[in-house]
């Protein structure tokens, strides 16, 4: 094939690209404005055109053109380096290709349908604590879920497929071998903090009008680097990023007048994951290779920029005297050594999402187990709620009182697949202090600049780092490179030993 | 063809057309979002975005398997009423399949990629004054619109098909004889009142908080029966209705602090294009015949509710003494007459958007005609500027200082094609009076019910005769169905004398 052979196929395949790409970031702006701004009698349409939008990219991610363009191109994405632009487009662009072909459209559509009628039961069953109204559901989810990973045999286990699509590279044992690992760890830090006096965050919960919570969170994420004229800052329901392109990546966030830390930390949090996608190369815009490379690592992000930077010490001697400015009759008599115990308070509790950093983690496992043992078929979903509240009586010491807080807490098996949906969220927490130490380790002094409420340099270590890359490389490669080594949980038990061992006895 | 095989026909048709209706409500969400909340860096990613999902509309709305559909079902539509749903379907569904396969896609895509470009020139040129900088471009625009009226041989006038794109069933003759007889009719009026005293409108010229002013638009926009649950309404730069499904209908308005006017009016009127969206039987959704059935029917209800309702004494009767309780530093001394006269000054002025009603439709005939002299060749672009000039003095009395509210003021010949873009405001004030006029017949006790502040029985009118049917009837079917008989200036020129006459002498 000639040089100019491989020009146009190239050209071809990028322009086939670019259309499912504008199309899947049509589909997002469409969820954003979902979530964000839609008057309420416009859901069912909304609902159809999403579909329309998701069904015609699928439709065009699949044409066997674009196999036979990467037939044709292979042979010469393999003289090219392996961290080159094209040489990485290919081979995305192959596994994604061989990853969308597998699962057959019938059985797609099938379960995007199944999947909305599940999250609406579910809407209405959390709320009225009635489990049985979405139990035969989640079973047919659960076997859709089967299905799905049946479409790629050859798996090792049931979940591996599943948890591939979150976290490419990673696996049902590699992932349990790592939870292990960090329980192990993890349990008799929380045990040794469960024995003392817990912090008194009672300083949170005055009354903090919203208007002024949502200046000053998003006052932060300026600082952090998130640039208002490549993004922008909404309320919702349940915040989340979106990118519709390198240059529109907003984030949403959702006020609690008398919790001051929740929108807060969301805002940070949002503002990470925005981070990493404002991050990628420009070059990289609108092909498969724009966005994060994983779950993980994109939780990675908004953990670190939520946790490691803003509850951190240095972080709040440069803002707390700004926070109290912003809210002097609430915090006026407030210390910032209260302050800074407060928002760092660990206490085993019900709700992940409001878990502390030391906790949280266990609330992942659970949930990774028990989906384990669902796929396995070594629990039913008729046993699902008790199981639920016997692992968090074993592992956190709490029962919540209903189903509500138990099994109907979070969204993820009542709105797509059973497998694969939680895993990312610890192994994030573990990547962010890892890839945090070797930001420290190039450049010692990122604590003292942000103690001046500066964070250049670690904004552009991530950038040069991990951020520009897109999905070049995966969570196993870019970690290798980053660290020259494998995915390890020391740093981050390094890192909840240092913290926590100021603030609690026997810890470090 | 038996009744099975029609069934599965007529429903093959329809499922292609709920999707071709979801690309098109999706490119309307991303425009939305573009000129409401979009971030500046978010554009070129946005326009392609855009033209993707147009693009692939197109493709769909010419596939041949949409011609072969209407063939096997034309002989069943026959058989049915002329205005149920099935036979209009079919009928609509033929009118503009046949327009979209006239236009070969290259020329389409072609004019498309030039009037983005051009509307750019044109947004850099009218701050700078710089018709020399947009002058081959609009050349260029206007042998595109001449190429385009070609794809339709056989018209009388080389305008009409693209005024029929607008306007269906107005041609260049009829709409200049209508437009003749009416400004024979308002050119007395307008000259009777410009040798007396202009109304004194500096009430409305004081300071006014913004969020006051969209609060008292969004209470008379929801009393005339806009409803939040259907709709919303944001700021924008150029106010605009957009319609996303019969259940999700928005408005956009922008505020001036200084001038009272410029929101409430603007926002009254988005409001009556709204209402007639919103009015569409639920049974036409996400088919083509949703929506305004044309730009002439879908004025008259802008126009309506902005003006024959929202200009109205009987109106302020109602709402005046609430205005004056929102902004009672403002208008605390400000009679109830004098602020009617303010709102209903009689002018002659520069700017169409900003034009009084007995003036406005000089600035529309001004425009008409020259897009007609620029389509038929008997004036040049380069003579545009001078013959703009030349006809607002010959027409209105006055001259602008530059081409800025010259021949650079509307954005419609930038940004796509010359003809067929203007007439529809004019139509749609005749129509507006037309309509009333019936509503009134029907039912004499409106004007009360609006003094008491009430809009029920006027919109349940305009919803049962005019918005349920969408597109089932061009507007010449529609007037004939509520008139019987055709369109007509005579309503339009009696509300005029009627409404000016009170206030001006010489006028009734």
């Amino acid at each position: 094939m000639g040089e100019l052979s491989v020009e146009k196929k190239l050209q071809e395949l990028k322009t086939r690209l670019l259309e499912i790409d504008d199309l899947t970031s049509a589909a997002s702006v469409l969820s954003w404005d979902q979530t964000t701004y839609m008057p309420p009698a416009g859901a069912p349409s909304r609902g159809r055109q999403m579909a329309t939008l998701g069904r015609i990219a699928h439709e065009k991610r699949i044409d066997p053109e674009i196999g036979r363009l990467l037939d044709a191109l292979e042979p010469w994405a393999e003289t090219l380096p392996y961290d080159s632009d094209e040489a990485s487009l290919i081979r995305v662009v192959r596994h994604d290709y061989e990853q969308f072909i597998k699962v057959p459209p019938r059985l797609l559509a099938e379960l995007n349908e199944h999947a909305a009628g599940a999250y609406q039961l579910w809407t209405q069953a959390r709320p009225a604590n009635d489990f049985t109204a979405v139990q035969d559901s989640l079973a047919k989810t659960l076997d859709y879920s089967r299905q799905i990973a049946n479409c790629f045999p050859g798996y090792d286990h049931i979940a591996d497929p599943l948890i591939d699509f979150a976290d490419r590279g990673m696996k049902a044992e590699s992932v349990r071998a790592l939870f292990a690992e960090l329980r192990q760890q993890l349990v008799p830090i929380a045990k040794a903090i469960a024995t003392q006096e817990p912090a008194d965050d009672s300083c949170l919960k005055q009354n903090f009008p919203e208007e002024k919570q949502l200046a000053f969170g998003l006052m932060a994420a300026q600082k952090y680097g998130y640039d208002l004229n490549r993004g922008r800052q909404d309320k919702t329901h349940h915040p989340f990023m979106t990118s519709f392109s390198v240059d529109d990546v907003r984030i949403t966030t959702r006020v609690k007048e008398n919790d001051l830390s929740e929108a807060l930390f969301s805002t940070l949090h949002e503002t990470g994951h925005a981070l990493y996608e404002l991050g990628v190369s420009h070059d990289l815009d609108g092909s498969p290779l724009a966005g994060g490379t994983s779950a993980g690592v994109h939780e990675s992000q908004s953990r670190l920029w939520e946790n490691l930077v803003g509850r951190s010490r240095p972080f709040w001697n440069h803002y707390y005297a700004q926070l109290q400015a912003t809210f002097p009759e609430q915090l006026k008599n407030v210390s910032q050594d209260t302050f800074y115990r407060a928002i760092n308070k660990v206490q085993p509790s019900l709700i992940r999402t409001d878990a502390d950093e030391v906790t949280y983690n266990l609330h992942v496992m659970i949930r990774f187990d028990l989906e384990l043992a669902l796929l396995e078929g070594t629990l039913t979903v008729q046993d699902l709620p008790e199981a639920w509240h016997a692992r968090y009586e074993a592992d956190l010491g709490v029962r919540a009182p209903s189903d509500v807080d138990g099994v109907l807490q979070d969204v993820h098996w009542y709105a797509g697949t059973v497998g694969g949906s939680f895993q990312g969220y610890t192994l994030g927490n573990v990547m962010s202090a890892l890839f945090f130490e070797q930001a420290l380790r190039a450049h010692p002094g990122i604590p003292a600049e942000i103690e001046q409420g500066e964070f250049g340099t670690l904004h552009g270590w991530l950038r040069e780092n991990i951020y520009r890359h897109g999905r070049k490389f995966t969570a196993n490669e870019l970690i290798e490179r980053v660290t020259g080594g494998p995915l390890t949980i020391e740093p981050y038990i390094r890192y909840l030993r240092t913290k926590y061992g100021e603030l609690y006895q026997a810890v470090a």
